[in-house]
């Protein structure tokens, strides 16, 4: 499937193929960085930044412009459109008929999405929110390409904020794809979302083995592990042996160390920030000095703050800079590839084809529990219908086609059951064996008893029954 | 006469052939966008942004990059030269000195105008506080003229708030330049200015009928019917005839129905939006239903706030995405003739040649009323003096050459009587018939007693006659 | 030496002979425009401006462009990294592996040295909080020499707020280097800082002569004259005249006034700005009129507020839109020179090398007591150890090597005296004459005694004698 007219909204839209395919364009262009002026020539990439950035929108422009292209630029936008109440869809109509391409950063999570759904011309994401910022994945995976040859079998650790840090979050799908090992290694409270969690091994099989289920011995590990994803393709003996096998694993070394800073303007209140920066571990010289560090690469998308000591800036394993400046032939190749200037044949197809779940569509009855979900947001309500695929029956739960947030609605009925007869409108605990009959095609979903109750619903006997 | 190294502040600055031009060199550009990279090729625009704004600003600049034009952009000026007390004419003179067009918006209504008398390179009005917005009328008429191939005869209707909308303003002047009817359809207390109706009525000809008198019948209507502006081009048998012919001659359909947002940066107080914004009808499917409105062109400078409903957004009769698009091919047009990399024949003179209106330009006596023209503000007062035309006699009325408000100050003299003679310098009152015999080179005005006798004046019988 | 690949971070890292290959080249660029796009085809500029500025900003991406380089601009990082706590370096090492060359403005002093300290690219200072700004320097010069053809010899004098410009401070060391006389006329309280003077008598040589000093006899003198910088090349006969004989000199004419703006931002108190506006004495017309100005090219760097009245911009005299306009071919060549995209041959060689003056790099034990100076920012001391030239010994004085900022001590010790003995760690008085004793390689320096007990060192029984 040819790239051309395509958007980088998830890490998802992207196959490990298609990504590899990048990674080969990027590296012809990094070798001959003068040719590539002119490849996009007469073209217009509009970078849309709604959050304040530096290094991600320098770096798209950048590449824009080493591709010979033009760019325009709103950074103001905060204090704009929003001030007059624009929608983010018409904004995406109008900009997508200025611009070829658009670069998209929003604080709210799906932000991206909908402007894909309506600009026309080819999005990326330049970061939504916690959700996700799929370039800085390309950036990352391209740096432990070109420095171990190979992602798939690695042992990738991912350090400090992993519940709000998107790059994070789109890194965990793309490292799964790969076929990588993932040892998660939180700051304590900053631990990987639930809802991901869920998408990880439900879409990318695999295992995940809570570190703490595992060590009865040492509690104190070698460094705060909290939980480790093994990816299918490798030998499952960790998860069957005792935790001792998972030290010696670990002895024989860690390949990545991906750290974060905390992202404090994602966190709920200023309190929680100072009560989780004082437990903030600092990645430093003396923590490289073990062992299992010792041919680590040390990842860190930047800006950092305290959590990664200046004192490893000239460390050999210290990638962060490097990962910086392959943010330039990266998005280089992306923004040609979607421009459809250059095209690249995609070697092989995806280990993990997407599954195709079905969706609840119906517009009422449920709304995305995140506050920060864009298909909430009082100007975008007047024409975004809630969407949800329904990922799991027992319990029911449900994804936003948005922020991809999960959640479990409590109450179900069947447009099947009530159909022209309105004493029939029952509904019932979403948990109920009852429930879980219903076809998906006739699934109404509702969030509280109110709302069933608001769209004319009585409960049933299973109303009120869970599991 | 060419359009090379003129200037574009308000509509009256173009006749209508040589808007006919730019649409004609417009309609080129948009069939050959390709062919057109190159066409300013090492030309530089600056984009002042003094108001935040992402379409227009993203739309010059795009239409700049388009030509193979560069751009230099500054949106942070309200924080930057304001900061240091920098005056317009100062900015214009150094930007000038840099670039070879500018485009402006500014709050501060007739700052354009001092852009452009110091800028020395072509000036763009990208809006101007309430007073104009030209392009924007452009891209109006021109998406109008794409629709039904004429403007001349056509009804349309103007929406919402005629009063605070600059778009508006422009608009007016170039439906009548262009021998449209108009509608006016006012929300109740967003009433198109008196000034702009004087001028409509005086310099452009035609008659407009206040709905109110005509309709003994029934007051209301179609829709919230103001006043109508009829061209002196059309038949007059509307104003001929009792009120049901209206209705009648309406219900023969409406060809554009141009629908504002509340200008609520603009509102006096967040009393009087809040007020407004009550009273503010909404354009929805099914007010579009009526008959009048059935090949009704749906038009919105955007962007929409709530008085344009989504559901619109499919129906053919919307244009206001179109409208956007051709900001492109319009501006390009547009930009090319100023800085002269592009020429075009004139066709044909204009109908309605500017009117030559004596002058005031003593200098005192009278400032601007306008809180917003930018000639009574503290960083320009420093070298502007104000200038007035002398647009009527009876009774006396000013029209600022800044922000074109209108004023009727109550007193004058003359220098012809108390020249030589100290005992002779009496002010009288403007609307006494005395006052109406000086010759207007003779004029001297002041807006109030207190400044009569600050420049030692004294009361003569007359002071105090009106009319 | 070559251009090539070089920082301007002061006006010292260019030799006059240098300054004087940019000013031939920026020549033939004005004469030839559109002959220069494409000098720096494909090249990216990085214009970085954590400070507002449109014009200097402008006039860089102008330039830029008139070479047919393209430009990526941050105008909103105020807002962005110091936000998530950025440190100058990453961004400046971030932004190295972009752009070609950075253009940075910065209110921290001394920043633009810790950009080019990282960015691996050439790097230019835009200005840096109160310390220098030599491309306004560069364009100064340019327009004197533009106008009389030679700086050698010329009496030019400033005018204003010498203490808080920056662009003064460049200027000062710039002319001095040219081999001008220099007349100080500050706003009384705004009188130019002391390390200035020092630095200017010392490396520079020549004399500065105090007015109040030489002139007896009035006091009142023709301006608000303060001091007056003798180049050593001049004739010194002032300085050995009585006072009679310089107000003689002056009145056969100043050649160039150049007039500052009060740096009310950079103002301790909102008092001291009210304070000092009152006493800013207003270059007009009426001042103008002196013998002594006959001749005298006006000059501002703008933006001006009330210092310099709108009645001269139409003088001949008015030189500041001209220095304005010189901007753009000056930075141009200094663009071209540093990305080594135009070479000029250096005709001749500096008059004045610059000292090799002894550093004190023991990162402790004093700190730069200028609190706006970079290397004390909390941001900052992660990774900048402090470092200071020792340009005296009696007084004992430091010039920090990032903003240059000029202290004395008050206490030493020696690394020899108490090497391997704990008992002989004694610190002394700075001014002593046993602490002028210890050479410089082993010179321990503390600001404070508790900073030296901190270090254990016990107070000498020269601690407390000074001198």
């Amino acid at each position: 499937m040819a790239l051309a007219n395509r958007n980088l909204v998830t890490i998802d839209d992207l196959s490990s193929g298609e990504i590899e395919a990048v990674f080969s364009l990027a590296d012809k262009m990094a070798d001959s960085m003068d040719e590539q002026f002119g490849v996009c020539r007469g073209k217009i990439m509009a970078s849309l930044f709604f959050e304040p950035s530096t290094r991600t929108r320098l770096s798209f422009e950048t590449a824009m412009h080493r591709l010979g292209g033009n760019v325009i630029s709103a950074v103001d936008i905060g204090a704009t459109a929003l001030a007059k109440g624009e929608s983010i869809a018409d904004m995406a109509r109008v900009v997508g008929s200025y611009a070829d391409i658009i670069v998209i950063r929003h604080p709210w999570e799906g932000a991206a999405k909908v402007v894909a759904d309506y600009a026309g011309v080819p999005v990326i994401n330049a970061g939504d929110g916690g959700h996700q910022h799929p370039t800085q994945t390309l950036c990352d995976l391209y740096t432990i390409k070109k420095e171990r040859q190979t992602i798939k079998g690695l042992k990738i650790a991912l350090w400090g904020d992993l519940k709000y840090g998107r790059t994070i979050h789109s890194l965990i799908f793309a490292l799964a794809k790969f076929g990588a090992n993932i040892l998660f290694c939180p700051t304590p409270g900053l631990e990987v979302p639930e809802n991901i969690i869920k998408k990880l091994t439900t879409e990318y099989g695999g295992e995940l083995e809570k570190y703490e289920a595992l060590d009865q011995a040492d509690k104190r590990g070698l460094f705060p592990l909290d939980a480790i994803y093994l990816t299918p393709g490798s030998p499952h003996q960790l998860a069957m042996m005792p935790n001792v096998s998972i030290q010696a694993e670990l002895k024989t070394g860690v390949d990545a160390l991906y750290v974060t800073r905390p992202q404090k303007e994602r966190f709920a209140t200023a309190e929680e920030g100072r009560e989780l920066n004082k437990r903030y571990p600092v990645v430093d010289k003396r923590l490289l000095k073990g062992k299992v560090f010792k041919k680590t690469l040390v990842m860190h998308p930047l800006p950092r703050v305290d959590e990664l000591a200046y004192e490893l800036d000239a460390d050999p394993r210290s990638m962060y800079f490097k990962q910086a400046a392959f943010g330039v032939p990266v998005r280089m190749a992306l923004i040609a590839l979607l421009l459809g200037t250059k095209e690249v044949s995609i070697l092989k197809e995806d280990f993990f084809p997407q599954i195709d779940y079905p969706l609840y569509r119906r517009g009422f009855g449920v709304r995305c529990p995140n506050p920060r979900c864009v298909s909430i947001q009082a100007s975008e309500t007047k024409y975004i219908k809630p969407e949800f695929k329904i990922v799991n029956r027992k319990p029911l739960t449900l994804r936003c086609i948005y922020c991809e947030h999960g959640s479990e609605p409590k109450y179900v009925a069947s447009s099947d059951w009530h159909e022209g007869r309105l004493a029939n409108k029952k509904y019932h605990s979403a948990g109920s064996h009852w429930a879980r009959k219903i076809k998906p095609e006739n699934l109404i979903i509702f969030d509280s008893e109110s709302e069933a109750e608001a769209h004319g619903f009585k409960p049933s006997r299973y109303a009120r029954a869970h599991h």
